[in-house]
């Protein structure tokens, strides 16, 4: 699907050596294990995050080579769901560290990590402000669709999404409908509770359950997903993301 | 100005302890030291989050207790104006997994932090859930004023505002006016750079240093700021917070 | 390829409620990013990991899962060559720690950690060490093909084999012939140095770099590899896991 | 009350530029939030680290500068007594490094920190050992009143002081008259026990809890507490200070 | 016992700088504190590394120095046996990480580690990964009669042999024979369990304590045990390293 | 040279199991590996604090247990002299937790570090208040003859002593007089420094090399030692030390 990319993990040493004259900055895609309702696996974070990760790679054809995915994430939200995973925050900075000082001796000195995951988001900017300072390298992070907000605002009914909902299943059914159940499809089975009053917008922030929220694991209402909505808002995303990277770079 | 409300730091501890039989929350301010342009000076933060912690405390009397304030926090981007100081983010999660663990010896099981420090928020996303599940509490955050947008976008002119700038001048004239230094009052002083790329809002985000956007370390214009303005941003967010606590208690 | 086997990426939350009514063992694949010559892609290690694990996981329904694969792991000893990534050991312990802690928490009590990757193993024998104590859980760890040693020993004709040879490309071809890069298949280019003093069965253990022992990052000759001589080998392999799995489970 | 002095918290960053012109040494205030028996409040020893502090970075002007108070510490002693909070000496080590790596970038190369508190003596000690190598700076450390030990032994009754005794309340009835609820001084409520073997001058040190040795707090005789002795104390410890500053800087 | 050679323990400073000027390598003992059966010793491994280590310094002079001995190790196998003392893989490789920095202090740049345990083995498999590059150094690790495998074959009669066994016990007799209580000599005393699914040359290996295995704490068989193969298996080794060491050096 | 004393290192686990009927506390020799100049060896706080270990055992029989050793310690101010290795104060805590943490798992409850070097203090401090908690445990440190500081005051006439001394000398006479090397006894060969402002006693506490102190190494005038004096001080602190622990134990 992909034409014409720098993937690190399907090339050799010596494709990687040659590929070093041009590339400037390295993707680093983060997804998640965790619950996604009755009608995504649980590893649609990590397949979304990497299937982002080639396209804007291929967009980014010579500068950009595409780190392998990290596949689990912090998901201390969800882990009261089967087959839930998560990491510590602490463990993901590990992983991004090494990762970084890895590729630096590579001779590659910019990173993009191409985040599909809310609850990786903190993490992240801990993340940036600690490993920029201590390995002199240029750190960039973005949700991996967040800037197609307009375009969600516009296709997507429901009043909050945000996980295996519309918006999600859409990505999915564009980009890896492997990941989707579509025969079971459905919306959230909301209830009430503590989780209401720490939404964004509201005053207060913090830690609740996702099952205190949800039911089934989903918000939103994912019946009303597809791949069309998928493509508007993935292709607009990576354009912009591609934009922004060309202007930093 | 406070006149009746549970400060940790001025009682005996008969005194705490007669308080503990309706005491529900302890409330830590957080802040920063970091500099505020040349019309603040770098206490700031610190000042500042106190302040709203003792009227909040004030609000919630007697179910509420304000804990000494942490008067440091996460300043990595201004690091390069003198007197900066910076605490690593492992080490204000350190300060609050001990607060926390010794306060619940008292018997407190809710944590609000008052955060007024942008630099602090990814470091609280991370403590939350990790501390929450390591100690079994329930942990809230906030930003100081954040509550109070919808009073900021209408009374505050600067299009970009957050740091030292129309907003936080406004909100120290009322809350601690020995902070602001009136007479050196300064709009921003801006350049050019990387950072416009990078602000809420942008595909991306990263991390830059406070002076490759701001020469004397402001943004907005201050001289625009009042303590008028400062008394409706406050007096509202105080309000809100005290509400969304009481509905989460 | 894989016939009835439960694969946790590929389920969702209540397949694995479900499917944790028979499942006894976790396996996780582990692997390693790094240089395979100039015939093999760098996720080598990751793919054979991940693939092994599902026909293991396969062989032993309904009693196993399989997690999802840390695709990166220790590779010091490769890192000058380009494109190689190196976690930490303590990183790799910590992945575990968190993967463990997790999957405990839905009720598994036995691990497998099933490893394609010789500079992992020492950090494996700390990792169950620790964390055996510290989670009260039963850890147990295997080199992916190891147990064909006789195999090994009869059909590869290589004298020095182990990475990027006559075995691991044979076990590509067999279980992921996109790894190989069949037209450009090399022997080991050796030069003389202190690693050969430093192999197993030498007095003295110890540190060096791979490009000290190998100019093209290959041991053996894999020229000399087949698809029919992996087939051997992992099948034997897969078979003596099993019965081992289901004597200890 | 102080006159002119550094006092980084009350300065702009143009301020603190001109002040590093002849700043050589930081000095940093280590308090304690804990218990201090009926008749002082729980930030005791915050507030006489920070006033202390104040009156020797006056003395010292224009060489010293006095960073932010460090307002709680290892307290592990009083943690029975409501209200006390106690960090790890982990917790202050980094704070520590933290505040030190900060003012070391820009060009502070001395610091002393002034300690109130003596469970913070320990965790000193070890702070300096690790801290001077690390960063390769000069580090010293007081007891704020330590220095004045002949004046305390000539004008103190108590056999045993130390603690919301006859000297902590003089010294604060002298420094921070606020902080001592005059109306309710009472001397220390002796019981038997382990750590009448433990005090300093036995062979043994040890670990036990404050509320093993005093039911309410204290030890000594507060009612025998007078601004004038800690005048006394105060102001010889000070000089003393200010002379061994300067011999060293 | 031995002759001539470099013992830092037994060596004032002014003779250290002196030896500095042909020393090459410092050999670092290391030992164990566990249970080994009711006829040896707990400090069996810390003895017999230290007397290994004092012939090989010997054999090396004066090139080699001996640095002190590690008298504890990673013995979680046998904790559940009375005595036994287990030191965390972390704290073996800080004490590790704290003896080669200090020892590179005074200029040595190269490294052996001559262990006598085979728990400790994994430990120091990462311990010289992570130090090595941390440090810059060149560290080589050895158990310390490991090299004789060929003796031990033609020489022992039990079948499985490896702790407080006729291997174990015959190099005491000849080395140390102290550490033996020759009147209480027992082979030893097995039962049945998963530990014989885990022993090396299984196709898994895992964690299992020690008295799962055993239940005097011993394998093979010490009542054949003498010090005439002590003195075969241990000579012969000492020789190999010896020579191995000449050759890296 | 002691006549009945329970000594871990020296017994099987069958005679641990029956010492622990009566045992009530762990005794565990904690030294250092540094420069004592030029007339003492390296080793000497290591065995001393042994030798020591070995007659408070013996003195407690049956109720106390001789722990193995540490045989190195906090060094840090010894560093620049050839052959000194130092731990840092967290690789002490380390191995003090992991050695009361397996201990305790053996049924002991109590602990006496008995400390043989300066350097140590501190680091025993944190130590303690850290692990007793963490642990709940008993935890108390004595430095070896440090109550025998009036037999000391009384017998020793330097002014200065403390490291390779009159006082330090003479009790290595009496204890283990192959650490002195009697042909070489020096009395301290000082400089002047800013370490003449940091001696116990002065206003300031803080770190300096030994270096900066004494050109040999050494302070007082060892010269001046005699068994006969070790002797005293020796005898007057182990019979101080096991009344003391008698009384809490």
């Amino acid at each position: 699907m992909v034409s014409k990319a720098f993937l690190l993990t399907e090339m050799t040493w010596p494709e990687v050596q040659q590929a070093l004259h041009t590339v400037k900055i390295a993707i680093i895609p983060l997804g998640a294990h965790e619950q996604h309702g009755p009608h995504m696996v649980e590893s649609c974070d990590a397949v979304l995050a990497e299937e982002m990760g080639k396209r804007l790679t291929e967009r980014l054809y010579p500068q950009a080579i595409l780190a392998p995915t990290i596949n689990m994430g912090v998901s201390t939200h969800h882990i009261r769901f089967p087959g839930t995973i998560s990491l510590q925050p602490t463990t993901v900075i590990a992983i991004l560290r090494d990762m970084i000082t890895s590729l630096q001796q590579h001779g590659i000195q910019q990173f993009l990590i191409l985040n599909s995951h809310g609850g990786n988001q903190a993490t992240l900017g801990v993340a940036v402000d600690m490993l920029t300072s201590e390995l002199n390298v240029r750190i960039y992070y973005a949700k991996t669709t967040a800037s197609a907000k307009d375009v969600m605002d516009r296709r997507i009914e429901s009043k909050m999404y945000g996980h295996s909902c519309d918006r999600e299943v859409s990505e999915a059914l564009y980009l890896a409908p492997q990941l989707v159940r579509t025969e079971k499809l459905e919306k959230a089975d909301y209830q009430e509770g503590r989780w209401q009053h720490l939404r964004p917008g509201n005053p207060l922030q913090g830690f609740y359950y996702y099952d205190e929220m949800t039911r089934n694991g989903c918000i939103g209402d994912a019946t009303k997903a597809s791949a069309d909505i998928g493509r508007e808002i993935v292709e607009t995303a990576l354009d912009r993301l591609a934009t922004s990277i060309k202007e930093v770079m």
